[in-house]
């Protein structure tokens, strides 16, 4: 199976050449700005990872998504998209899309017949309905009531928050654990910028994540991720401060990308969406200044964009024919 | 389920106190003098594992364990283990035992009707076959003609070579992707002594590898366990040095517990396995120096010890009775 994702930025040093040192990767929505690694302790490497650690992972998360539900850390909210449509046998998932692919690509791999559905209100009725709010790629975002009332209509409901730190105000974490049939699933790596160290969580009712923990198995995360995590996740000033710097840093990507004469479709505060007159034109003029971005195969004129970092603006401007004074 | 497993070493504290950092956890076979950490790249911990760095890992682990089979990197051979007996359908899994407990597990998880079996002739006939070697805990250990020999007896072998990194010579990595319905487990973390990363192999046929795949998904291993991995499987004279130096440990362990009245049962170069009056007792004891073991529910007797590292050998020789002079 071939799977369409950002995060290809090899296939794009292969094709445009480059230092991949070099390389300013917006393609994804990772916080290109992470959080300071804090010092890890030996047994962070060395030891499996123990129930204490993972206790004081789970209340640190528990704390920064503001959540009484029981909580199953992963390495990445991926592999809770990779197990969820295992975990219940049912004919019909519908996801509110477009959206992230893996959602669609894993419950078919789980045996569901996927329909795409364009409205909140279409999901009612599926044994398994997917919402990612804020959405991936186009930022859409929908208010927790909505959401929570679809849960009486469906069989199992998925809510996908992976871009969702800078917006608690969407977040329906607060409930989880409270209704039979919602899980929630939150990410760290993209807001925190650590893609690489794999963590992720799933929140939901007690009974329905014994039953996904024991698929995970006893170690499913790494001791490193639980020390990094337990530390990012407690720095509430870090989390404020990237918030603020993340609004101010879309409204230039925005300022930017309007000035190009590309139009804003919607977006979140880790990455933009645009409608340009040719997709692949404008990532074959990016990836020329080795920026690499994200289009999609079910689009010719969309392409989204993440936030550079602090010193990566100027070449993100110059390559979009601005002044770096801007 | 409750899980009984070594590594449980929080439980201890809890219940003989002490500094966490001042326990000696010999519950495990995870080698007490672990690898260096080598530079990591900040995108191993920033981004999202590549292709080209997955694709270095898994040159790395082929040169290391000798194979030119198919090699998929998961996060510890525990994830292989979880995921192995969802992959095919059957009836009977039969296990060489007593064993490894999560081979059992997962299996009985996955629908199986699990036998235990005694002999390597008696896994003949199983849908699934299960041996480690060599084997935890009593490091028994299995010609691998005698092993290749079942492969025509069952219908899916899967060989657990976690505690194989010293004895290449028990290997069959070298014959995977060969026998389709061949499987081998290798594990990073325990010779490497760096189980915190979450490391760990699966050698097979490339058609049923790529199923694995899809359950493993995308980025299966974060970017920090396989820059890791890379440093570590390419170290040939740090893997010498090790086995020398494990040999050396395993005699003066064996001494030790000789002195100490405790008859080996058998072992491996990363763990050794004794018959002691009482095992409930002999952990009490060791316990009160702040020393794990593991024991376990199917023996009176049996007490496991892994290896101490250079510092922490005197502890151990006090605990049990001897002159730190030996």
């Amino acid at each position: 199976m071939t799977r369409d994702h950002g995060g290809n930025i090899d296939w794009a040093i292969d094709t445009y050449g480059g230092d991949p040192a070099d390389w300013i990767d917006l393609s994804t929505g990772i916080n290109r700005e992470p959080y300071p690694l804090p010092n890890l302790s030996a047994e962070a490497w060395t030891a499996l990872p123990t129930k204490a650690a993972m206790a004081g992972l789970k209340a640190a998360a528990a704390k920064a998504y503001g959540t009484q539900a029981d909580i199953l850390p992963l390495a990445g909210a991926q592999a809770a998209i990779q197990m969820l449509p295992r975990l219940r046998v049912g004919k019909t998932a519908k996801i509110l899309s477009p959206t992230y692919n893996e959602h669609g690509i894993c419950a078919r791999a789980g045996g569901w017949n996927v329909q795409e559905v364009a409205t909140l209100d279409a999901l009612k009725g599926a044994d398994l309905a997917i919402v990612v709010n804020p959405n991936n790629p186009d930022g859409q975002t929908h208010n927790p009531d909505d959401i929570l009332a679809l849960a009486g209509h469906v069989g199992t409901l998925v809510v996908d928050e992976s871009f969702g730190d800078p917006r608690p105000d969407l977040s329906i974490a607060p409930y989880a654990g409270t209704i039979e049939n919602l899980f929630v699933l939150r990410s760290f790596g993209k807001f925190y910028g650590l893609a690489g160290v794999r963590l992720g969580f799933l929140l939901g009712h007690p009974s329905a994540l014994a039953q996904i923990a024991e698929l995970a198995g006893p170690w499913p995360v790494s001791g490193v991720a639980i020390e990094t995590g337990i530390a990012a996740l407690q720095d509430t000033e870090w989390g404020h401060q990237t918030i603020a710097r993340l609004r101010e840093d879309t409204a230039r990507m925005d300022r930017l990308a309007d000035a190009y004469g590309w139009n804003l479709v919607g977006g979140c505060e880790l990455f933009r969406l645009y409608d340009t007159p040719s997709a692949k034109s404008a990532q074959d003029h990016l990836a020329k200044s080795h920026i690499w971005s994200r289009i999609f195969p079910w689009s010719d004129g969309l392409i989204r964009l993440g936030l550079p970092s602090l010193t990566e603006w100027s070449r993100v401007e110059t390559a979009l024919g601005a002044d770096n004074g801007i």
